[in-house]
C-alpha cells in the first residue's frame, strides 16, 4: 500500500508499505478522509512536540475515517463494509486510568501519529474493534473523520462545565476554537464569545454561531463574567485575560499547546475559587460526537477548507499558511 | 385591588383586597400575567394536595409576570417601572437547605397559592426583590409567566444530567412534559421520545421538537435504552415501562404528582444502579430560564393556548377540561 | 483438583476437575481462603437468584484470596509467588459500561459463582491479571477474601455520598451492614446509627463502632434526618422507614437483596428530592479495600466467626443458621 | 467595652468601644477565645494583604468563640447564653453566589477582620444569628474557635475531593498544614505526606497524624503518585513540585496566600488532566467542623501553643516568630 511518511522534519514521501494485519480485536480499515491537525504540522515542521520526538520516519494523520475491509480474531466478520470514524487510541483496559473510564490518561497510550506509533495518512491501518465507530449513511468521509478534532472540543466542553444557559468565552478560533463554538452551542451555551487577532477567523466564528466576537488589542474580556473560560490559543496573553474574564466559581480549561510553563494570575483562581484544568485528547467521546454530527447540531463539512490527494499530503499540512484555511483533509483514495 | 379567591373548593369568586404592602426587600409587582397550573386546577376542585390543604379562602396562581410598580425599605426605587418574571417562593435564607443552595426544600418555605400563602391571581403582589427577575424588553408577559413551568423543567433536566447527545424518554405530553421536550432540547439531547395516550397531545410534542412520540398501549419502551427517563404523568404504569427503558447507571426523575406511594421494580434499580428522584419545585433556574426564552431555544408564547381576564379564571382553572388544551393564561389587567 | 460442587439444589460435594489453564492475560491462583456469602447459600438452597438459574453443577464461592502459581500469556512471570485478593469479575473492556469506568455494569460481564461461571470453592482459578490484586505481607488470607464484600460496602458508601461529618442509618447488621459501619466510618461518618431486629446482631454493630443501634419495632426512625441510609436488609418495612429518616436532598441506597418490586413513598422521595439507587457489586474498589484494611481502619479478620475445610463447603454455607456467625470463611488448602 | 485596635501598621493598642448592638437577626456574643491567623499578622505587620489595605483603625481577629448575650430582632431569647463558635462572615443572601449555596464568593461580603470591617479582637460582637453555631458542651472555647481554620481545612480538603484510601501530598506544616493533616485523615486518607522545611514543623506533622514527612530539599516528590496536592505554604517551589507529584485526573488546590502571579506547569496540568483550584474561605463547613471535633476525629485543643490575654494581642501577633509556635489564643475576658 502507499502510505505518506515523515522521513525527517520537513521531509514528507510517500513510500511502500504492506498492509498491515489486524492484531486479536482489531479491525482493517481502508483509510478514506484524513484531517491535518496543528501537531501533524508541527512534528512536519520541528520534528517534535515536547518529549515526542520523530527519531525514526513515521506516518502522520490521525483525524481519519474509512471502510473496515478485514477483522481480526475475535471480531464479527459482519463489520466487514462497514463506514467508520476512527478513534486513533489503544490504551491498555488493565491501567488504573482506564478502568475508572480515563483511559485517555493510560500511561500504556499507544496513540495514532505519536512517536513511535504510525498515524492514518496510509491506505489502510488497523485500530481496536471497539475504537472504530460506525457511522451513519448521512455522514460523509469528511465528517467522519473531523469527528475526532470534534472529540477534542466535546471532552474540554464537558470539562469546561457548559449547559443550558451557559456564558462562554473561548480564545482562538482555529479549527479547535470552531469546533468548541459549535460544541458550546451544542451543549445549550447561550451566549459564546470569541476572542482572535485575525478578523477574518473571527468572521468564521461567527459564521458557525459564535454570539460575539471580539480582537483582545481592543476590547477588554476582564468584565464578561463567563461562567468559563476555554484556551484554544496557546497564547499566554490570552490565557492570563481570559482567566479575568470568569465569574466566581467558574471554569478555565486549556487545550490549546503552547509552553511548557507559563504565569498564571493564582490570586485571581484562589479568590474566585476557579477551577483550572488541561484536555489531554478525549474518552468516551465518540457516541456523543456522530450525535451531534447526525442531529445536524455540529456542522463538520463546511469545516474543511481543502481536498488533497495523498500524494500532495505535504501541501496540506502546509495549508495553514494559507489565509482562510480552517481545515485541510487528505483523501487517501483519491 | 380585585383578587381572584378560591373562598371554599370549587367556589371561585372576585374579592377586593387590599393592595398589599411591600415588605422590608421586597418588590409591590402589579400582575400581569398568570399561568394556570394543574396544582391550581386541583386546590379549586379537591380543595386540598397531599397534606396541603386549603382552609381558609386561597387566591390561586403561582406562574406569574408583572411590572414593579413598589420597593420596600433596602430596595433601590430604580426597579420601580421594571419588567419582572416572579420566582414566587420566600425561602429563609438562614436554613440549611439554603445556605447550601437547595433553597426550595427549606423547611420554612413560603410559597404562593400553597396554603396558607396567597398567589398571584390578583391585581397586585409581593415577592422579595431578589425573586422578581427582570425580563428583557422582547419577552411577551406571558412568555415571562412561563418561565415558571420552564423553571420546573430546567430543575427535572438538570437532575436527569442530560446533556449533549443524550437521550431521554418522557411520559406524559401536558405542559411540563412539553416544556420538558423543549429543555431537553436546549440541553443537547439529540433524540427525545415521549409517550402518551392522547394522539393531540403527541402531535403537540412533535410540534415542540419532540423526536419520536409513542403509545404505550401500542409500543414497549422496555428496549429504548435511554440515558434518562423522566415521568411527567404521574401514572404508576408509565413509571414502572419508563424504569425499564433505562440503560444502566441512568436516571429516573419523577416530575409528575401520583399517588403518595408506588410500587417500584427496585430489582432492576439496583441490578441497572439507576439513580431515581423527584423534582419538587426548582432553585436557581430563573437565569436559565430566562437566556433560554431570549435566544429562542424553547418558546413559550406558543404553549399559550388560552386567555381569559381575571375575572374569567374559574373558566381558566377549568381549561385542561379542553380537548387540545395546553396552557391557559389570566391576563389579570385585561 | 479438589472442587466443592453444587450439583443440584441442596447438595454440595467434592469432586475431581482438572486444574484450569490461565488463558491470555490472566493469572492462575492457588486458592487459600473463600468467604461465603449469601448468595451462595440461596443458591444452595434455591438453585436460583431471580433470572439466574443453576441448571447445571456450578462451583459457589466469590470472595476469595491465595497465591498466583502460573501466568498466561502476556503476564509477567515475576507475578508468581504473589498472594492477592480476587476480584471475582471478567468484564469486556471493549462494552460502553467498561470503557465509562462503570465494568460492574458490563452486559457481558462473567462474574464467579454465578451461572454458570465457576466460582472459587476450588483448589485453583484463573482470574484477569489485573484482577488480581497483590496484597501486603501482614494481610491475613481470610482479610484478603473479606475484600469483596468490603467492596460492596466500599461502592455503597460511595454512591451514599458519606464524607467526614455524615449521619448514616444502616438497616441490618449481618455481613454487609457491618462491612457499612465500618466503611462509613472510614469515610469520616460522625453518627453511624444500625437497625436490626436481633439484639446480638445490634451488639456485634456496637463492637465495630456504630454510634448507636435501635430494634426498629421499639423506635422509630422516620425523625433522624440522617444524611444516607443504607438498606442491608432486603426487608421491605425497613425500606419504608428508612426513607422517611433521610434529610432533604439526602441518598438512600438498596444494597440488600429483597423481592423483585417494593412499594416505595414516592412522594417523601418527590417532595425532599432523595437520591435513591441500588449497588450491584463495585468496580475500581480492590485499591480502597486493601489500603483501608491496611491502615487499620477496617477490621476484617474480626469478622470471621467460622473457619472450615473445603470438605466442609456445606457446613459453611450452613453457618448463617448459627446464631452469631457473621461470616465463614472456607479454608480451601487445609 | 475593650477592644484591641490596629491603629496604623504595627501599632495595637486597648481602646474603649461602645458594645456593639445586634441588628435584626443578629446576636451578640460576649467574647471568648480568639486564634491569631497569619493574615491578622499580616495585616499588622504591613498595614494590607493585596488589594485590603487598612486604612484605618481596625479590631483584628477572625477566629472566635463566645456566649450569646443578647439578640436583635426576630432571634428567639432562648439563643441567649449558648455557648457558640462564630462563622465570621456576613454575606448577602440574595446575591447569585450565595443562592447557589458559595455564599464565601458573594460580593457583597462582610467578613470580619478585613478592611474595614472590625474584628474579634474585643469584648464583644455580633453576627447573623445562624452564623453563630452551638457547640457542645464538652468543646472548649480554644477549640470553638479553632473551629475557623479548621473549616479553611475542611473546604480544602472537600475540593481535593480526599475520601476513603486517599493519598495525599501537604506542603507546609503550619496550622492550615496541621489542620489539613487532620481533615484529609477524618475525609479517610490512608497516606498523608507532609514536606517542611523546618524539621520541628515535621516533627508536629507527624505528631498530628501525617504517615510521611519530607524535606523538600532532600527528597524529590515527583514520583509520589498522590491522588491530591494541598499547598498551604505559598512557596512557588513547594507548588511547581507539588503539581509533579499529582497521579492523572488528581488535584491540585492552593490554601496558602503567596504572590498573585505564579510560574505553573500548564503543560503537566494539562497532559495529566489535573484540576487546580483554590480556596477562599469555607461554606457550610461548621456543622462538619463541630462533628469531627466533637467525635475527636481532629484535636483542636492540641494546636493551641501559647495564650495571651487581651492586653497582650500584640504579644500573641507575634508568637508566629517564637520558634514551635503553631497557634496563639487570646483569651479575651482573662
Amino acid at each position: 500500500m502507499r502510505a505518506s511518511v515523515l522521513s525527517e522534519p520537513g521531509v514528507i514521501e510517500i513510500r511502500e508499505r504492506p498492509v498491515p494485519t489486524p492484531g486479536p480485536g482489531d479491525v482493517l480499515v481502508r483509510v478514506a478522509s484524513v484531517g491535518v491537525c496543528g501537531s501533524d504540522a508541527h512534528y512536519y515542521r520541528e520534528g517534535r512536540i515536547g518529549e515526542f520526538v520523530v527519531d525514526q520516519p513515521i506516518v502522520l494523520g490521525h483525524e481519519a475515517s474509512g471502510t473496515v475491509v478485514g477483522v481480526g480474531a475475535g471480531v464479527p466478520a459482519a463489520r466487514i463494509g462497514q463506514r467508520v470514524s476512527i478513534e486513533p487510541q489503544r490504551p491498555d483496559p488493565d491501567s488504573d486510568e482506564s478502568r475508572r473510564g480515563l483511559y485517555n490518561l493510560c500511561p500504556h497510550m499507544q496513540f495514532y501519529a505519536t512517536p513511535p506509533i504510525d498515524g492514518a495518512l496510509a491506505e489502510y491501518v488497523t485500530i481496536g474493534s471497539a475504537f472504530a465507530h460506525a457511522i451513519p449513511d448521512e455522514m460523509s468521509e469528511d465528517a467522519a473523520a473531523l469527528c475526532e478534532p470534534l472529540s477534542v472540543a466535546i471532552a474540554t466542553t464537558r470539562k469546561a462545565g457548559v449547559t443550558a444557559g451557559s456564558r462562554v468565552l473561548i480564545a482562538g478560533a482555529g479549527p479547535i476554537g470552531i469546533a468548541m463554538v459549535q460544541t458550546a452551542l451544542a451543549f445549550g451555551a447561550t451566549e459564546v464569545v470569541v476572542s482572535d487577532l485575525d478578523p477574518r477567523r473571527l468572521d468564521v466564528a461567527t459564521k458557525f454561531g459564535a454570539t460575539a466576537v471580539l480582537d483582545p488589542r481592543e476590547q477588554d474580556v476582564a468584565g464578561l463574567h463567563v461562567d468559563a473560560f476555554v484556551d484554544a490559543s496557546g497564547a499566554p496573553s490570552a490565557v492570563l485575560a481570559g482567566i479575568q474574564a470568569v465569574r466566581p466559581a467558574g471554569s478555565v480549561v486549556l487545550v490549546g499547546m503552547g509552553a511548557p510553563e507559563m504565569t498564571l494570575p493564582v490570586q485571581t483562581i484562589q479568590n474566585r475559587e476557579l477551577v483550572l484544568t488541561g484536555v489531554f485528547r478525549y474518552a468516551n467521546t465518540w457516541p456523543t460526537a456522530i450525535a451531534l454530527a447526525r442531529s445536524g447540531r455540529v456542522d463538520l463539512d463546511s469545516m474543511v477548507t481543502g481536498r488533497f490527494p495523498l500524494a500532495e499530503a505535504e501541501q496540506a499540512l502546509n495549508a495553514d499558511r494559507t489565509p482562510g484555511s480552517l481545515k485541510a483533509v487528505v483523501r487517501v483514495q483519491e
